[in-house]
């Protein structure tokens, strides 16, 4: 069921809204003059047509004549989450980018970026002029940071209330199509963030709509969805037409699908898996394929299987396990989640299988935790070595550019980039940003923001050193967060964009490097030296990394030394601002090789 | 990890209790003289071992020198759920069922058994005296409703806050096994009702000995079970330890999992899967099969698929759909959730996929329900025309009897024998018992009482016509829903018994009736005359019945007559107290038949 307003084929504009226990709903508007209009009930659904109804126009509904609220499925929130909604013609944007057919989920080299830090402006247009220079980088991917209105103008965006309306401070619906169409016109593809699991504390009146929310469970960030109790089709209509509508006005490409484990789901139909059929369909009829990408902290292999093999059926899946496995070896930290890791060989089987914890206890969540995703396939997992929450989500938000050296830094970069997973970078990461990403909102109600105060105060007790965080109230944790562009001038700043540059070439050009196939992998870890040695090939392609965690020079594994290899980077060379290598430009058979402290090197042996 | 006390096989007893935030546990043992022994700590558990305890020994814990409460997983309360545990030496038992290997769940008969009403006496030897009789009806399984110690002396079972121990008004450890010790004597297997979803509301100590519950979840019944939060390892542990349990010492051959929709569990390797894992090594083990059934309002195929299919692989589940169907065409209702029912192609339906609600809308839960049941083998689904929640879940807790009319009664009958699946029949159904079954329980806490009842009115509030439900905590109550085995003298009830036990013994001689294949099966439903016929096939062996739910004599579908067939039984006919088969003896291709009012009539064709 279409939801929301839209106009017609004959010019007409229609509004539909789901309100189930209303006796009596009405549609308000405010322009020309303001007049009420009766809506009619449709089953669950109220609605009404018009043919007086200019784009811009502003909109409410008006509940058995008492409750006026602003539009659940609305477009644009012109002036925020407690206004009026704003009536939008999505077909009068004049699109270029007919063509476009999407880059293919294994090919991505995804982005993200928040949209308010990535630029001085803070909007979608501001973006646009720094196309070309992640395009030189090689990323052909960028994802977004969920739009959907929040309240106030500064927020990671994970507060949304109303879920298709693109945020007014970010330039709303008119900023975020041309965007997208810049993306596409310079082959670059959007995957657009969006939170499923909860609605945002400010501004949520959904519930005087209808029972959008289930008492049977809790979830972690306020109330969970009612996507399995009575009337849960119809809240599910909401959200798979708001999938939709991303592709459908919006041209997104793909969604990456907020902290999945939230949505709690008992029904033998779950939701997820009604999405991604929904989606497939939707793709089936546009000659393309949109996809889906969970967030997931389940390490539930079930969510990226094929419905036939009991799974969910979706695209592909974050891995936080190679992150936490990648992100402690780099810096020995051992709070929280990252107690469960820090061993080599939690690298090597990332590399290998997917999830570290396959189904064994986690000393951090005090039980066994996932299941075995040595099946899946290598191109339905995304890996990092930094994203908002791996970053935001420390006490003060340290970047890893704050945490480890150049070197490491480095090292860091060829883990994830010839990882055979989706890499997925963080805005500024390629650069070496040295701005924290800090946890900021700007809610307007005061007992909110002390709550969120406390619970982040809370949360870091114990972990992370002394002190408190930063008031994520402050405009100032905000402005702390925003991208320092001019550091790519400086030359160690200038030398990590340039591997980064140079590890996408590479994974781009050598067969072996380009197709996502953990199953035409080795890896050797050794646990005491640090060192883990990785062989991927394909047909005749073949490539050897040694990945030095030890912060000495220590000799690489020989195992994979039976065949002569090739040097082809080496990131301790002096060409990337490094000490200087030690490994020989040739390697033969049954020779023995010193690999730098803190770097990695790749060889290659194409027969 | 074994918890509770045990002897080890030097002769000493073992105590393990799991109590992961307690400082301090010490065991305190009443005989001879009352004693304290100080308990070790291993991991989360703790534990002594003693060389000085005679069976029989009282005893409790004492947490952090305060808390004295009885062993969660105390085998016996003698003197309930308020006092102390008592040691139980299992191994003391003379079993005489050595060569016992069990009945094949797809051959199961199965009856089910409330200890307190089947007999005057209301324990476990008492039922013994009645088993060559549910023998010579056909009898091969007793399904017992909870024996796990419950508050009281009056109780479903369902309100068990013992997991372990065994009812003390049943007669207790000692009595089950006897009872199990001399059914597996005349070929009778035991199914043991056990309810894993939640834990009654008094007497339920166990969150002084760690955290068994979750707060993420709400259940109908009370606080959930932790089975995925921190700590759940062990309290999965208590569960997977009772199931075992009442294989090893009990000598009980299946369980059915009472309401498994109430054990929430998002983990990547669901509880229900770990379970059916460690019960099918336990079969391996022991060389035979114990099987696990579950009951489940999800109607969700993936509970009984196997696991590398995406399923839980539980052997079987009850289909209440199929009862459902059968139930709201012999009486017509239409409260609560019967609206969803009411057609003869729901039967239908039924006999041929499994679940009626495979997905689509229904009314009574305002969203869809179910999903595709299909490929499921027909030995996976029990069914039933009656049960203990179908009879006692009323208002007024009547059974069929007091419904529909007698020839109803035999229809109801041959539905249920002549179906597919595995049959269950509620203790007195075979002889048309004519008590009711009602909702009783004995609680101490008045609080509790008064709730129970309100409940119960605010349940019924508007359906199955005036008036309260009688009061579950009077022991009319009770008394009113014990049988009454005299009624078997009289006619009507002793026909009845006869058809029963006819029905029985032709299905497990007739190949297509023996067979559990719905794909061996086909079915016509003629909703206009109320009548369904089905054919069913196994090699040379093939049946055809007509049900004809109408009041009315109807003319039979022709569309099965295209062969000859032969006439094997009739509801309709004088033998079984009928008005009279209007029938012929047999039938030729291109002959059209009339069916009795309210009759079914089973037709043969061995080739």
């Amino acid at each position: 069921m279409r939801i929301g307003a839209h106009y017609l084929d004959n010019g007409w504009c229609e509004f539909a809204v789901w309100a189930p226990f209303a006796e009596r709903v009405s549609l308000i508007l405010y322009s020309p003059d303001e007049r009420t209009v009766a809506m009619q009930k449709e089953g669950e659904y109220w609605k009404t047509a018009l043919d007086t109804v200019s784009p811009g126009t502003r909109y409410r509904y008006q509940i058995d004549r008492q409750t006026e609220r602003a539009d659940p499925a609305s477009s644009y929130q012109p002036e925020g989450v407690h206004e009026a909604s704003q009536v939008i013609n999505h077909s009068a944007f004049a699109w270029s980018d007919t063509d476009w057919k999407g880059n293919g989920l294994p090919e991505l080299i995804l982005y993200e970026i928040h949209v308010g830090a990535f630029t001085q402006e803070g909007t979608f247009e501001a973006i646009i002029p720094r196309l070309d220079s992640l395009k030189q980088l090689g990323i052909n991917a960028i994802e977004i940071m969920p739009v959907a209105q929040f309240p106030g103008e500064r927020n990671w965006g994970y507060d949304g209330v109303y879920p298709f309306a693109v945020q007014n401070s970010y330039g709303g619906p008119e900023g975020l199509k041309k965007f997208v169409n810049e993306c596409h016109r310079k082959g670059i593809s959007v995957v657009l963030d969006v939170v499923y699991n909860h609605l945002g504390p400010e501004g949520n009146y959904l519930r005087d709509f209808g029972p959008y929310f289930s008492d049977s469970y809790r979830t972690p960030w306020g109330e969970a969805v009612n996507f399995d109790g009575p009337y849960s089709d119809e809240v599910r209509n909401f959200f798979i037409e708001n999938a939709l509508s991303w592709f459908q006005h919006y041209h997104i490409d793909g969604l990456r699908l907020d902290a999945i484990h939230g949505i709690y789901d008992m029904s033998a139909q779950p939701f997820l898996l009604e999405l991604s059929e929904r989606v497939r369909e939707f793709s089936r009829q546009n000659g393309r394929a949109y996809y889906l990408i969970a967030e997931s902290d389940l390490n539930d292999a079930r969510v990226i299987r094929p419905h036939e093999r009991g799974g969910f059926g979706l695209d592909a899946s974050w891995n936080d396990d190679f992150h936490h496995a990648l992100h402690t070896l780099l810096t020995e930290e051992k709070d929280l989640y990252y107690r469960d890791f820090g061993r080599i060989r939690d690298l090597g089987k990332s590399l290998t299988e997917g999830y570290v914890y396959s189904g064994q206890y986690s000393a951090f969540r005090k039980r066994k935790h996932g299941n075995d995703s040595s099946d899946i396939p290598a191109d339905r997992f995304v890996v990092f070595a930094q994203n908002h929450d791996q970053t935001g989500n420390r006490m003060k938000g340290e970047r890893l550019s704050s945490l480890v050296s150049f070197e490491a830094l480095k090292l860091s970069a060829g883990s994830v980039m010839l990882s055979p997973y989706i890499p997925l970078l963080f805005m500024g990461e390629e650069y070496g940003e040295t701005s924290p990403f800090l946890y900021f909102i700007s809610h307007t109600d005061q007992g909110l923001v002390d709550a969120v105060r406390r619970g982040r105060k809370e949360e870091f007790k114990g972990y992370y050193g002394q002190g408190d965080p930063p008031d994520p109230q402050a405009v100032e944790s905000f402005e702390r967060s925003c991208l320092k562009w001019h550091l790519q001038d400086e030359q160690h700043h200038r030398t990590l964009r340039e591997l980064y540059a140079e590890l996408i070439q590479l994974r781009k050009t050598i067969p072996a490097l380009a197709i996502l196939d953990n199953t035409a992998l080795r890896v050797i870890s050794d646990e005491q030296q640090k060192i883990l040695a990785m062989k991927r090939w394909r047909d005749g392609s073949r490539i050897l990394v040694f990945f030095n965690f030890s912060k000495d020079d220590v000799y690489g594994p020989t195992l994979f030394l039976d065949e002569p290899w090739k040097k082809t980077l080496d990131s301790s060379d002096q060409r990337w601002s490094g000490p200087g290598t030690l490994l020989p430009a040739s390697i033969q058979p049954g020779d023995e090789v010193t690999v730098r402290a803190e770097s990695f090197a790749l060889f290659i042996n194409e027969r």
